[in-house]
């Protein structure tokens, strides 16, 4: 998938390419500097230079913009190599002025309660460190905020071998917090009368059960399904996440129907059940900002508005952890959940050790949040564990992952604001009867 | 022009409200409140405790948002009496947590240097008050961005009477400023093909030559007229800024022809200039955020792909301050600029003082600035004071102003920047051959 | 009105001349004619030239309507008398070949019925005179179908004194009756977004009541209100016939409030009844080519889906004819409508006068239909006269037209095709409880 | 190819059927006609009371229309044996009404010539068969032209066994005629970022070189390609006509380079060739409508704007009657084109025998038009034989059908005009100098 995301996104660089070079000065000093993809040391002085310039606006902040674009050209040109160069100057060169913020921290500390707020505003400007200017330049680029996106993924990525980029990288957060909040986004629905260009992004995107061709897409496309995502203004052809739901009678349980091409369309003024099947973040670069739960509560209004009829909103997700989390326990907790009568692993046996994973094993670093990741995700939007369903993901991915297993969870409108609150004070899990009693017995 | 502002701004208000009433929670307690347009004691006491549940997210930032959506709501619904008390418990309550500050910024001073980097987040954190949340939460609302440009604008009104404001306003303008960064902004052109309901807000939003009616609308767009304007994507119906541009057969000196409803079609492929005859910031709320100077060279280069025969893009501005400046200075130096055989307050010996207002007055707060604030803002883009124009202007206002007298500042490309740097670096006002002799005569 | 859809129409002309210069042939003879308005007999044989060279296309198709365009382009300039040499060039010129015709209509006599329908297209093509072609190519140009609908307007008041212009006048109805055939032409509501190029159009285009400035059209299209039209695809700015609705609450009795600018908005979640109070043709050139049946069934449908709680639809309808009719009949007649102890020409007598002219009087020509013009056009579309409303419109044309009285019909779904039935087939009227009784007494 | 085209619009049928029910009249006697694919003698008896009822217009043209509708729906249930018999009924029963002819006839015929034109009119009406209204009715519905277009495809394929249709589909050709005059129609580009729903379709209609999958797709639509396509307005999603267009450098001499995948992208700036390498029809049933030519020239019009620095346009074309014509021949007049040291069937040869078939064989129903269709479209489109390429099409279609040769067909657009003048009235063929010394020797 990456792969293919990678592709994509360097084609776009290339058709954007000709036009960043003209949209950047002309008098183009870096231009002079061989594009050879490593910097050497006279390269990194000719670029600090340049990033100099930007920053300071002595000849306008219209002309500061120009040289940021010729600056992010660079960029795109260098091999990894090049580029953790590249942002370790501007980790290691702009960052905060540390006497200008002494200064200011003192003054705030020794005034007295009346003037502390009129040195509020110098503090929080003298912690903006000087590349955060930089940083927002860029944006004004076609596909400027595309690149920020993916230089942030790259940082990420960077980070865990190159420590002092870590501000860097946590800077370019805070710029992208503000900028993709989720009030600035739009949710549109995607759909087979959607443009090949971004359908074939699902395709690269799709996290949870790969979509194998155009045939596949198509049949998740169908006029039984429905499919959102969430779109920033400035990247109108990039999906930030999206969410794949079936339109079904009663509650889907296993993955295999749901993506079987040849199965017959459902009549979808039969359906009373919304079941979403898949929902994957699109953009690596925006990791840790987000956007999964107003996402699925605009898609449970839209659809409670075009599908009157529809009584119950549910998941069909998977239990990416639980094998994982099996491997670590020891026999004696395990038989310790083996009932009279079961057999060590068997069907019978799993679904229940999956159900106690499910609503009782937690996380180490917080005791209120489920261990599964995807049921915490669930379960802190205000969802009920609803079923457990066996055999439900035959993939070899399903089977690894999960022992072919996936749980409903339920959305009930009327319960998520208190079942939000009970889990994430209490860490209390909302269950369905069935569950509960499985889990008690 | 405020008043039909004004009048707008409350229809689409009317509009929208039903709308905010869904998307608000349903169990409101603030419905309960009756909506009289001024706050007692009981009604701050509500409206603290929704504020206060609108900053904890135990209930999921779902619902906090669906509060928010309650609040503002409210808000629109009191008058100016009641608006007050509501901003002021925002600002009064929701201040930065001065002890936690102090632990953080007395930790950054103890700390060496290795160890500061990492306590810098926590004193950012610290230095965001509370109430920066609840703002941002207006934001997924129907118009809810242009609801805090204009509570912006109210808490400039405010701020002047009622100190305690600033600092929200301060916070607000912090919000704003990152959402309209020009980057994020889109130009498009307006024309007759736009939709009544936009061009209806040019009349309103027309801030230097005043649009009588339809027919005076229609006659700026026609086919030898050019429109721009920025928009941000979640307000696509309120331009920010708008120019507007005439093309026309050598440079214009004077505005009556320009607005000539009877005037016939120029011959556009006879243009050789392009004349930005008004420039208009459409949204006081954005005070401060400037992009005046991206719109121009924008449009510059948006005129040089469409008109290839272009050759001189010109403004044809007014001089704001000349008259007020000319009341404040006394004989003695008038008469310094008289010449021989000129009668003071002639013709020729105003041209004279206008010519030196322009060019050699500075605002006493920054010498290299000019004083005049539209010599300032094309001086500080790039621009040179290209012609005088005597009776240019000749409605009441422009008479008043500067006794009818216009300028033209040219924009000439390869120029712009170091004129830029001249000017914001030493003072030094370009000026044409024509200007500078009659200057120095 | 026309003048200012003349004046609308030549500016838009202008805007396309120079494109039209440009799709048409290089090597173009005509550009020497000079460009005189007026033809001399010179001119007529250059003319006649290239009408020839459009019919044959012996050096392609393509090439064949690039002439044509530029015999467009040459009309155009022409003033009317001008234009009636062309047209009478093209209507003296190429009519049915009368010897091929002749030999075609004896064949098939002579046929016995097995060969006649195979004779029948040879007679079909002998038919169609060879100016069709000629009129056909125009369309191919920008505006081409406005082209024509114009030279259909022309045609029709040019043929009043030039009765050889009649056949090409309905060789011309044939070709647009094809083109505008209903199943073809799109339904669009206009709002305030709807563009000033298209709303302009509106003011131009009412005939019923005359839309004063552009406030009054604001007004017309508030939330409480709704206007539709049909439009051609291929005039995408031209609306061909539209429909201005009011969302009120119970049946409305008179024009003025609904065309007072300063009356309040209606709540619209109360409204039970739609009032079709104006309707007006766009196109004089498409006379006689009708869709108002089509375009007020299709509001209907549209006004039922949006508004589920409408109960009634109705118009309040203009009497246009009444005192032009009352002005024919003598004292005798009308005195037999005046019951006793009503003074003549009493209000209550006006309206007896005007239910029985509305319920009784036929057309000569044809004695099913109602001998009121807009009386016919709702009868024999299925409403039922409803209600006289007495000082219902006191403009000018209101009260010279029918003492200002004006009518609902009204449109009841389930009874519609029957009243259709009964009006066509025997003239019968549809009349409410009250109004029959008025009728009787 | 046709076997994915039925199946999409099989779906699209299935998504409007609905719909369609829903706008047929409500008392809908059809309805209880078991919707059997096959029909009865007393099926046939409704349907013709339905058709009956749809030619009268007693209730009204709306309801009219309505019930067309039905009637269009009942005909899509139908098996090819139920749709020969219902077609047979339009065919049989609502012929010209020949007594009406046989007297308007007379009457003309009887006529002066003064009083002919006047005649005309009835012998036009009468001559008018009463299911052409029956036919206009269906295009209202949605999706109603394409039903239309549609049933002429089914209608062509059909008639070759039932004699009888054969006048209904000229019937329906006369109307289909009207509608897609090439000035109505719309021409577009198709690329990446066009809708999956119309690419898909691009795939399915696709009849030169056929499109394998989604990324030869993707490939024929990158950068350094064009694809156009006509439109109907009122089939938004169907296109008409398409043409492929590489914008290569040179003239393309194969077609295997052009669709290589894994070729890299073009420098388009370094392109002076546009080559035509597919064009293909995508509706059967508008056979005998033709708007290739016009396409070519819009084409070339709109990429000689967008690339200036194109000088040549050329086609890429296959022979595709070449080896069937090669079978019919006899030894003798081969080896009379078999110049000394060639051997017979030698490449050599075999190009030798192609360009004699290309420029001297003429069809026997018209010895000015060249045998080969694809050479007589773009020679009586005004191009001239350009250049042959050996080799150029290696896929099994190519081989079979030309021994894998194409030919460059070259447009110069300064001697169209001429060219297609010498080609239609003299047969006279274009031929580059290399090209007649090869035919010459």
């Amino acid at each position: 998938m990456q792969q293919l995301a990678n592709r994509l996104y360097h084609k776009t660089i290339k058709r954007w390419m000709p036009f960043w070079r003209d949209v950047s000065t002309q008098n183009n000093s870096l231009e002079k500097l061989s594009l050879e993809p490593v910097l050497n040391a006279n390269h990194e002085k000719v670029l600090l230079t340049w990033m100099d310039a930007c920053l300071q606006s002595d000849g306008g902040e219209v002309a500061a913009r120009g040289r940021a674009a010729e600056l992010g050209r660079h960029f795109l040109g260098l091999n990894d190599a090049g580029r953790v160069r590249f942002l370790s100057l501007m980790a290691d060169h702009y960052n905060v002025d540390e006497p200008r913020l002494t200064i200011a921290t003192k003054a705030w500390l020794a005034a007295d309660a009346g003037e502390r707020v009129s040195l509020e505003a110098e503090l929080r400007s003298a912690l903006e460190p000087p590349r955060m200017k930089l940083l927002t330049q860029f944006n004004e680029l076609p596909q400027g905020i595309k690149f920020l996106v993916d230089m942030r993924e790259q940082l990420l990525r960077l980070g865990k071998e190159h420590p002092n980029l870590v501000p860097l990288e946590a800077d370019l957060k805070r710029l992208l917090s503000a900028w993709f909040d989720v009030g600035l986004l739009q949710m549109e629905e995607i759909n087979w009368r959607s443009s090949a260009e971004l359908l074939e992004k699902l395709i690269a995107y799709e996290a949870v059960h790969a979509i194998k061709d155009w045939n596949d897409l198509k049949n998740r496309l169908d006029s039984d399904r429905r499919c959102f995502a969430f779109f920033h203004p400035n990247m109108p052809d990039e999906p930030l996440i999206f969410v794949e739901v079936a339109l079904v009678k009663g509650m889907a349980s296993n993955v295999q129907e749901l993506l079987d091409e040849t199965a017959p369309l459902e009549d979808i003024s039969l359906a009373d059940t919304a079941i979403f099947y898949s929902i994957s973040n699109a953009q690596a670069g925006l990791a840790g900002i987000s956007f999964g739960n107003f996402l699925i509560k605009r898609v449970v209004k839209q659809l409670q508005q075009e599908f009157t009829q529809l009584t119950a909103f549910a998941t069909l997700s998977p239990i990416p952890d639980f094998c994982r989390w099996l491997d670590t326990i020891d026999v004696e907790k395990e038989s310790a959940l083996l009932d009279e009568g079961l057999a060590l692993r068997s069907p019978e046996h799993m679904q229940k050790m999956a159900i106690h994973y499910l609503g009782k094993e937690k996380q180490k670093r917080n005791p209120n949040h489920a261990r599964d990741p995807v049921a915490h995700f669930h379960l802190s939007n205000g969802a009920q564990i609803e079923r457990l369903n066996w055999m439900a993901d035959t993939s070899d991915k399903g089977i690894k992952q999960s022992n072919g297993m996936m749980v409903n969870y339920l959305y009930q409108l009327p319960h998520i604001e208190s079942r939000i609150q009970d889990y994430s004070t209490k860490g209390k899990v909302a269950l369905s009867a069935k569950i509960e009693k499985q889990l008690n017995i």
